[in-house]
């Protein structure tokens, strides 16, 4: 691994294309650095000029003094791989590579960043870039980019009030987004530590950063801005880190629209995966995914004032002098899925002593302007958080006037100190500046929208519990193969890369995996047999590898009487062939018709970045329409299925309602582990599982798989172009 | 009609409770009024004090040189109705009534409260309040509040640059959020006519000021806060001149969740209604809704700076300097509904001669910093708005240095002279003071978030539809009642509140609603018969008014084969008795299967508010788990029915998958007309009707109703207390 301290921390640097004209980019860079007060010796590289802005400058790397410990390249993109190279021959071991031209513009770019990233691996240099906006290290005040955001006079540097004792490092793929972080958290006082921009990431990506931070200690809260991820291992491994650190990473991943994915390509040449996949990964690893840049300076600021005392649960207590307030507050908690219950009689009763009859202390609690006049904030604020009621408090004030808050100074920094829960601002009016300060100065985050307010303390609260559930159990193992394994491994080996639902689902009955009674007819006869021995209404699928659509083909037919079953046979025979007259055809499977439940879809997809994940989703055959379906890394035990399940939208549908009894999630939960197991045993072999629907019955009555594919890994080229695109995942 | 033009532009008004203490409330009052240059006479009124903040003060009403055209009372609330009967005596027609302690506290209040609405009537004065926050009349610099937001020193009350030449007015039940409008839009260079609080609303509501403000011609955008709304006439009156007139109405109804709703119940006493019904109304007369402070801000600033340039559709054209910043735009408009689509080969050939081979001219359109530095913003904005496939263009700007704008500016205004589409820009670092000036100076409006600049620009284009919609139709008209309607009135008198699914689809055949071959069987023997009759599977379905939840009692059998329809008679009629042994039995209801097909559920329910609603919902009896259900006022047109269904989130699954042909819609719209004239027929005398689950075939295969139920107005009352609670619209 090349040191990335070397880069972030260097006490020398060389600007590669520097130049005098403080109107260009390649002026800017050396203007910025140099009008901020960084410690290291900085030296212009230009092959034109023999000084600029003021410094000596160096014809070549090679030619200068030392061997510098950063070089910062800003030449034309066909130039930089060969000043790459002779970088490495001077011994510099970083780089921040700041011009554009690489694999945003083409084949030829494209192989240009691949030289870059080889050099990088040849002279084991740390290699950020091409098409960064450089770095901000704010404790050196060393900023090497172009960013006007950096500009000496654009506003403080570091705030004067700092909310918090923590620090926030910005890690973003696009420069204007990364830097756009520091400058609007600048009126929130939040300290920064490093903003780092890695553009096309050539050799370091995102994670190798956030790694390195991690071991620096400094860095509480992450922000990052991800089109795509280079490295799944590396994600991996950075996020199990954070997590088990305490430390949250905020995460914006960009370009999840169509049009948007489509600039995403246009614009760093990134493969913009499956949003669905990424939720899944950024939920399983305790990511906290949000997006709107203010958004995710809300979810930092209730970090760093915070982050030592984690909402325990849901629960909110709120405190509001405007009534008006109070109920918009309430909605946006509501929004935000917390809950404001009720206070207890004895907080109720210590604090209607000090509020007019017409207030409140219910919850919201509203002291009318007359009580907030008579004691000010702190004190309602410190009565509602003493209930056992509440695991958060949100304040609603207005900071127009700072005089009032003044006042309250003292009592708000007692507060804050004797109460071991979290609490929050948050201003409907415009706050005067000194307000944020002494908000600020006493702990407490000022937030400007109730919904950002409300969702931080929700994301904080769900980090808690994450982080806490992470010390407590053990890594999830890869459980033995199963005994049935070896027999689904010959099966597999044979035959075409689609399988029908009769061969599928004897694989899936060697892992225990829905069976049911069925038989396969191949005559009317037999049908009819078949038909008589389930003694009531049954389904009959033709069963064919070239007829994947078996309902779109009229293959299927649902509902059949006993004695109708012969003549049903022919039909489903007649109408497959219509369809697919050379088809291949196995026979007609006859089963008995399902009872009724909810409808779900079960499957296992590999995703091209992240391997297989596990899909469920609402809705059977309508789960496209409904647009309610998660995702989760293998394997999967008992706990991640069912907890999966809840994470469902429409996870109500599993609860009992108009006489229906609840369903039976255990079953479904056992299903979804057997499954989990079957994918991972044959992970290499298969390509995607898919049951569709699966009926889950009231409880006790378990499940039934009602149709079921596999398609083994040859085939996913071919189901990419669509030839039997079953299943698009969103 | 009282006169509100004397409350609002008043030539003399009395402070009735003014007082010389400016940490009061009662003093700031006049410390507010008299900081302004206010054009009015002040007269204070005093029990006490002979001269209040330097004035003569009079000692009652009663004794003032001049009947005052407004009184501003704030007083003890036991004092308030005498006080007001004396400003009636004294030919006072307007007053404001800023005092607290009537409807929110309770029954002695709520008496109090009648007693002002009544004096009101009595000397048919305009009356606002109580417990409001007072007003402001901006152009005429009065400010009857004590409001910190109208503090002289609070900030500016005129923007020095104004965005547009309109202006917003704000009405709100809520005081604290009314006047956060005005505060927080400071920045935003928006210019403000009214802010009016209307508080518990004993008299005037919100929309008596809408009205009034209409008549008055100059507010061009309108802002409100509502609780609930206590007049649907007025509100219905007022927001279809407001349509017609062009002029969009921006609410928030909060209290939205059930702590939520709990607060309002204690705070002004208004009983929250449903949302969805609130939902519904706003819908139908093109209201905005919003949740945010900044976001209805948002709104009003799109509407002020482009109102004479709406979007002709959802098509956006986003330019860009940063592609990081592209994309995220792009993925707040994909959010929003709005279509980024890639531009026309001659646009793109414009751009691409001026940016370089690493940008992009697809649309995004991103010059790279490169780009926008040579050109400016407006040139390539306008570009992208020649393109005939784009509607609105939307421009990333990083505005934290202004000198860059300030070099733009001549070309910027240019463009909004020279292009009839609108622009809007989005910054994504902090702008400083100046760049917002510039571009607001330009006629731009800036937006600090992404997703509040496209959710604006999508609002705009529906905005424009919807006027342009009204001008154009009709309005719609009650239809003339259903040859039916007599046999329907007739059945309606007899029976309990409750009717059976026998008796209810007897009524809907009569209208042609969802008619199907069905017989009411008494005996084993005539399930038997009527098994054989249909000759295919049936559905058993015990009919009592005694059981509303057939299913739940177990009075329901399905797929019953032809040979297990006597048996199956004796078991529902055992599980029937069993679950209510005292239950009157009309029969068993026996009918073929109907084929599958999409389920929803239909149904008229009576809004206490807005009387009959008709609701469609996805999922049949799984609407509850899905929360997928919209509302619409009767009468309803196919087109109205359309388009009602297409607002279901889950719209989707009515459209061609997985072999099922396309939902037959045209069916199940002629359905729901069908539904809305039998609920019109009957209003006075049905109070729920339900059909659950409504089946939609496939396209020219119809609707098959499976269950229906009708309750009468006479059980209302019972069905809100849940005794036959079977259905709760959220």
């Amino acid at each position: 691994m090349p040191d990335i301290g070397k880069m972030l921390w260097p006490k020398s640097v060389a600007v590669v294309g520097a130049s005098s004209d403080i109107h260009g980019l390649r002026g800017r860079i050396l203007e910025i650095i140099l009008s901020h007060p960084f410690g290291g010796k900085v030296y212009p590289v230009s092959r034109s000029a023999t000084a600029v802005q003021g410094l000596q400058a160096y014809s070549s790397v090679e030619s200068l003094p030392e061997p510098v410990d950063l070089a910062i390249l800003i030449i034309p993109a066909q130039y930089t791989p060969a000043e790459l190279e002779r970088c490495g021959r001077a011994g510099i071991k970083s780089a921040v590579i700041l011009s554009s031209g690489f694999a945003e513009e083409g084949e030829t770019g494209t192989r240009r960043q691949d030289d870059i990233g080889a050099i990088a691996r040849r002279y084991d240099m740390a290699v950020s870039g091409p098409n960064s906006e450089g770095f901000a290290n704010i404790p050196a005040s060393f900023f090497p980019t172009f960013s006007p955001v950096m500009d000496k006079n654009a506003g403080p540097i570091k705030p004067a009030r700092a909310l918090g004792k923590g620090q926030v490092s910005v890690i973003s793929q696009s420069g204007g987004l990364g830097f756009a972080f520091f400058d609007r958290a600048r009126p929130r006082n939040l300290t920064f530590r490093h903003v780092v921009t890695t553009g096309n990431e050539a050799a370091l990506d995102v994670f190798d950063f956030v790694d390195y931070m991690l071991d620096e200690g400094d860095t509480d809260v992450f922000l990052l801005v991800l089109e795509d991820v280079k490295s799944p291992e590396k994600f991996r491994r950075a996020a199990k880190k954070a997590l088990r650190a305490g430390k949250p990473i905020i995460v914006s991943k960009i370009g999840q629209s169509e049009p948007g994915s489509r600039a995403v390509a246009s614009h760093t040449a990134a493969l913009a995966g499956s949003q669905a996949a990424y939720r899944a990964m950024f939920d399983f690893y305790g990511l906290i995914e949000a997006h709107e840049l203010d958004e995710m300076i809300d979810l930092a600021a209730g970090f760093l004032a915070c982050g030592d005392r984690l909402p325990a649960g849901n629960r909110v207590g709120i405190y509001t002098s405007s009534g008006g307030a109070g109920i918009w507050m309430t909605d946006a908690c509501a929004t935000a899925g917390l809950e404001v219950p009720a206070l207890d009689a004895a907080t109720r009763k210590s604090i209607d002593v000090h509020i007019p009859s017409y207030g409140s202390s219910q919850n919201p609690v509203d002291s009318t302007a007359q009580g907030v006049h008579k004691m000010g904030y702190a004190t309602f604020a410190q009565l509602v958080a003493r209930s056992s009621l509440v695991d958060a408090v949100v304040v609603a004030v207005t900071a127009r006037r700072s005089a009032f808050l003044e006042r309250d100074l003292q009592k708000l920094k007692e507060l804050k100190k004797n109460i071991r829960k979290p609490v929050f601002m948050w201003t409907y009016t415009l706050p005067a500046d000194r307000s944020v300060e002494i908000l600020n100065e006493a702990g407490y985050p000022l937030f400007g929208t109730a919904i950002g307010c409300a969702r931080t303390v929700r994301a904080m609260a769900d980090f808690r519990a994450m982080h806490e559930r992470m010390l407590r159990k053990k890594p999830a193992e890869i459980p033995a193969p199963h005994p049935g394994r070896a027999k689904v491994r010959a099966a597999l080996t044979v035959g075409g890369t689609v399988m029908t639902e009769w061969h599928t689902r004897a694989l899936l009955d060697a892992y225990g995996i829905g069976g049911r009674a069925r038989s396969l007819a191949r005559s009317a006869a037999e049908a009819g047999m078949a038909a008589k021995a389930v003694g009531r209404p049954v389904a009959l699928k033709v069963q064919s590898a070239d007829i994947p659509h078996k309902t779109e083909a009229g293959a299927v037919l649902l509902n059949v009487g006993v004695d109708e079953a012969q003549a049903a046979y022919e039909r489903v025979l007649a109408n497959a062939m219509h369809h697919a007259p050379s088809a291949y055809i196995e026979g007609v499977l006859v089963e008995a018709m399902a009872p009724a439940g909810r409808e779900l879809i079960l499957g296992v997809n590999r995703d091209p970045r992240w391997g297989p994940l596990l899909m469920v989703g609402l809705g059977g055959v309508l789960v496209e329409a409904l647009h309610d379906l998660v995702l989760a890394p293998l394997p999967l035990d008992r706990n991640a299925a069912m907890s999966l399940l809840y994470r469902l939208k429409g996870a109500a549908v599993l609860a009992p309602f108009r006489g229906m009894p609840a369903a039976d999630t255990e079953a479904l939960a056992d299903l979804m582990v057997r499954l989990s197991q079957f994918a991972l045993d044959h992970a290499d072999a298969i390509a995607q599982i898919e049951l569709n629907p699966v009926i889950v019955h009231g409880k006790g009555d378990g499940v039934s798989v009602v149709d079921a594919l596999i398609i083994k890994q040859a085939a996913q080229q071919a189901e990419r172009r669509g030839a039997v695109n079953r299943r698009k995942i969103q």
